[in-house]
């Protein structure tokens, strides 16, 4: 079935987008439905907000990325954004615009992945704006959170003897990406054969990590469990290399990265190994695993230790020291930020395989 | 001269065009450069969220419309929409989705009329996402306002007998729009003879309402000196009719338009005559023209009468009474919602020239 957008209108559009969903933060006064969204901040809390802006082609490749997916995952690295500044996110904005190849169904699963991101991180959706696009889809969201002011980390506040922590484990975003452009390109060689489906088996996790990432709530909500306050934090989006530059330099510290403590899923290893890549340029420039960077304080160093989730990769040194990574082989190389650049290249996807 | 913007990249194109921005709100205690800005919230005020998102070629079209105009209208639809709540903008997120045509120059034009609103309006510019656009230029600017809880004012507070009032004049945005179009054509005929300049003399008046809008932060001061508050409010971006209509839906009120008392401006008459185009379906389905439609009781009349730029052009009625306007001549039409819809057809232009 297909539902020509044209018969709603954009108003018909939003009230049926936005319907019966549920308001879950107190802190949401009126959500869609008038000029602007009205929100009651909690007292002595600060307000973050964060804002991203995808397009088709550019951000994503819908010959591969499930509506649904893509929904989700625009959603999240909104919300990892908030993580990233220890606060939690409460609000969102979808804004969209459509070209005239989606009917209303297209939309319904775009939005059930923004709905199913919101049910588990408690988020309301409370406002947006719906137009067309003369060629592909565009997905703007915008994140409001919040965070007592004495709890909100920033990128600057790291200090020589630190601590570098990373959780998860990376570079099986870029991974997953790569299978899928793989088969994409394999799919486009077999014209008339399209029946053949591409053999994911075995490989789930690395697809799962590029087409729906986890903000890590569960590391903010372990953190302030365990009384650790990270001294300067940043989500991984365009790479480990690019993000521990971005605290170094607004730390005004250096560091030494040491490549044997980077957690790499062995799925990943497989895969490197396969496109017979250097495994460590899928963690250092892969980018879009959304897991938290930050440090810790070296007294930190026990409770960090037993965390689940959360490794050690290196610490924090003064500035005149440089910023390196030490190799498995002791040999030390200066930290280059070769992470997803849109703006060097149309493409973003030309760009990531040039790593 | 022409900087490509891939000599920059994202993150020095950023700091590019926010470098030397001041911060003017208290409220601001963290702008451009983490992963979210962080704004302390004024104690007992609500914060006012709203968001658009432009796409060239449906809202916009740069063969006639200045990239620093682009930034200032991008921005005032904007704050308008916080106005529109009775409160005041503070901060604005900016993303910017920009082609390959587009150089730096380009998009520090765009910037200055974002920060020429910016500074109108005392608004800080707190963060936003620069990226690639495989086709035309996408703008997503988010505000954040604040009001005092009962100082809000929605679209659903209008009562039997409140006054319907408007600011400014209706109908001169649509005016420019159409000499605009006008010329545009004029042009594309005239190919090998592009010196040949538009003749605006006399005119221009129409062009700025359609190029420059203002957002009515002067009508809120005055209403809150005069100690008015509106029962509903909601500003014209659609046209009258269409604002009308969600006031009396929200509001489960009917009303009566009259229309010898909308405001109009002798040039757009004169223009609409020009076109041999009804007058009054500019003022109702015309649309952009950024002026504040509201109710006020019966009580405020006296105080309404003496402000400046303020009509009164009709009043609410009971819900079974219906949504009619008035005309000239005593008769009654029923109000519909003819003003633009950008969902309806791929191009808004086409549309709106369908009035």
């Amino acid at each position: 079935m297909r539902t020509e957008i044209a018969t709603l209108g954009e108003f018909g559009l939003i009230n049926h987008l936005t319907r019966d969903m549920d308001i879950q933060q107190s802190s949401t006064y009126k959500g869609v439905g008038d000029d602007a969204a009205v929100l009651n901040p909690t007292e002595g809390m600060q307000t973050l907000v964060t804002t991203d802006l995808l397009m088709e082609g550019v951000h994503f490749d819908l010959t591969y990325v499930p509506l649904k997916h893509l929904g989700y995952k625009a959603t999240m690295v909104n919300l990892s954004d908030i993580y990233a500044m220890n606060g939690y996110p409460k609000q969102i904005t979808v804004s969209l615009a459509i070209s005239k190849r989606f009917s209303v169904e297209d939309i319904d699963l775009l939005y059930s992945g923004i709905r199913l991101a919101c049910e588990q991180h408690k988020v309301d959706v409370v406002g947006g704006d719906t137009t067309s696009s003369l060629t592909g889809l565009a997905i703007s969201i915008t994140c409001i959170g919040e965070a007592a002011s004495d709890q909100v980390v920033y990128r600057h506040g790291a200090k020589a003897t630190d601590l570098l922590c990373v959780s998860g484990d990376l570079g099986s975003a870029y991974a997953g990406l790569q299978l899928l452009e793989r088969e994409k390109l394999v799919f486009q060689g077999q014209k008339g054969n399209e029946d053949m489906q591409p053999d994911w088996a075995g490989k789930e996790y690395l697809l799962e990590r590029q087409l729906k990432p986890q903000a890590r709530r569960d590391i903010i909500d372990k953190l302030r469990e365990a009384n650790v306050k990270p001294t300067s934090m940043i989500d991984i989006s365009d790479g480990l290399s690019s993000e521990i530059l971005h605290i170094c330099n607004e730390s005004k510290v250096g560091c030494r990265l040491y490549e044997d403590k980077i957690p790499i899923d062995y799925l990943t290893a497989v895969q490197a190994e396969e496109f017979n890549m250097n495994l460590s340029t899928f963690a250092l420039n892969g980018g879009e695993d959304y897991e938290l960077l930050f440090t810790v304080p070296l007294s930190a160093h026990p409770t960090i230790e037993e965390m689940e989730d959360v490794k050690v990769i290196g610490y924090i040194t003064e500035a005149d020291l440089g910023t390196f990574m030490v190799t498995r082989d002791g040999q030390e190389f200066e930290l280059t930020s070769q992470g997803w650049n849109p703006l060097k290249k149309e493409s973003s996807f030309e760009e990531e395989k040039e790593l």
